[in-house]
């Protein structure tokens, strides 16, 4: 059994998954260039998830599983995989930490004026006079809860926050105080002081924040996108912003990007603009080979029980 | 009896105390001066602590409690108080929340790179190589674990982190995984990530911070004040910051303040300056209040249960 990798985790944590599995062969490339040939073998395919195309599929004819390093699966040659019915599992849950973090971080900075206190250090001045707010008994509303919504679900309510998740099915998730279906969303907008977007990139999820969603907002209301930047309508969003009927907004993803230089956001005073980073963690590929060994296991067992099995058709 | 504030809740708060106590006489003033000649027959004061002398408590003939509607009571008359035996009570914990808010947004502010993602939106920057860094699995020492100590221990916590506690006496403090006595400070300190200091100014914690302590911590350390500038030697500090012997401080306080606009600490990018507010909150009057009216139905009862009874020569 041929396992292929086109990413290059470090030494240690090869030596890891080698240790654990030393009667399989398993190579690592920097890419898929330098995986070549290799591909046209190998029963299991390691990858970012951006690097295949409908021919390399083809060329893979030996490919059962896909272990995408990645929880963004929308790169992928859907059809041609599915077609070969080739077993696509993702890194689910490994984003949970660093963008659970990233969240809270993005609410106490609104919540505490970290960039107000950074433009008064500038200019030297001491100014008592800020408004601040507390993260305490304000509510969290985080659309497209699952495992990162349900950790940030976790750390709002340390903080004393009411949390209300919004999913597909509206079927209860760990951490959250109440849980909607996708349809209600309009509905609860207004009770919301936080509103979180983990929304993927689907044909359901595009322009979910649009017009109607930003009007419906509390006027001191701070909107998060740390999901997809297809699920928001970017004009709309900047002409709520420059009229009030939202007070901020934390974006870490964009239609196109890089986000364009001519692009508004980047000098409005009401966005504060991270570059499609807030999954990025020291630990990433360690949690995510984690994932892959136990999937492995299974895999030799002949188990169906793999975690995070994606349906390529519906894109998560 | 009289009571008298030389302070002025919104309205709705005064109402709230006048209906708890139907029967007794309030009178809430903008000021020690507006207050004038009343402090001579009140009982009962309730004052930020910062408006008292040893002639008004000379005045104060009648004065049987002072209720310090703020944490720091140092600037309180001591002697002439402990004289007269006048009971001291202030709001310790009513700045928990606030305070509790405040660390953990400055944890996430470096550990995600607020500030150079601030600056990177100014100069229109889509730069993805950026060291970003996780609370999770990082250690956090609170020096002066009390009340708003256990606080920021509890939502450290839930971030993974381990937390460890100085105080006096090395008792057990909930939400610290170890506590410590003053006396082991510097054993402890090449162990943290992120030092808290939540000091008050009495004798005993003058220059807790200086030279030797900058140089035990982790290159990679991060320094916060929010207790009182007095516990750091600021010329240490700066020169430790600069010799790379820790990577950061966030400073709320400060040795004078305001922060005389010649200090090197401004235009340091190794320090992040906010202006003595981390304990500012919309609730504080309420939550300060709250304490005011229980030990209100002790005093009544003539029990000697009071929350926060403060002694005025140890100064907390």
């Amino acid at each position: 059994m041929k396992i292929v990798a086109s990413l290059y985790p470090a030494e240690s944590l090869q030596k890891q998954v080698r240790a654990e599995f030393p009667d399989l062969s398993f190579s690592f490339y920097k890419g898929m260039k330098e995986l070549g040939d290799e591909i046209e073998t190998a029963e299991i395919l390691m990858t970012y998830g951006e690097d295949l195309s409908d021919a390399i599929i083809e060329k893979a004819k030996a490919l059962k599983w896909i272990m995408v390093m990645a929880a963004g699966v929308e790169k992928l040659p859907h059809e041609a995989i599915a077609k070969r019915n080739i077993l696509v599992t993702n890194v689910r849950g490994v984003h949970k930490i660093p963008m659970g973090e990233f969240a809270i971080g993005y609410m106490l900075q609104y919540a505490k004026q970290s960039a107000l206190f950074q433009t008064q250090q500038q200019e030297k001045i001491w100014n008592r006079n800020v408004t601040l707010r507390e993260l305490y008994d304000h509510t969290l509303l985080v659309v497209g809860a699952g495992a990162i919504g349900s950790q940030i679900g976790k750390y709002a309510k340390v903080f004393g926050m009411k949390t209300i998740g919004i999913n597909r099915s509206g079927n209860r998730v760990e951490e959250f105080d109440e849980v909607y279906p996708m349809e209600q969303l309009n509905e609860i907008l207004p009770a919301a002081d936080y509103i979180v977007s983990i929304l993927p990139s689907t044909e359901l999820t595009t322009g979910v924040f649009a017009k109607p969603q930003f009007s419906l907002m509390k006027n001191e209301a701070v909107f998060i996108n740390m999901g997809r930047g297809s699920a928001v309508n970017e004009e709309d969003l900047i002409e709520a912003l420059n009229n009030g009927e939202l007070a901020h907004a934390f974006l870490d993803v964009f239609a196109q990007e890089p986000l364009p230089e001519d692009h508004p956001f980047w000098s409005s005073d009401k966005v504060t603009i991270t570059p499609h980073l807030t999954g990025i963690s020291r630990n990433y590929l360690k949690r995510g080979l984690e994932i892959f060994r136990r999937n492995l296991h299974m895999y030799l067992k002949g188990e169906n029980k793999f975690e995070n099995i994606i349906d390529v058709h519906r894109g998560y």
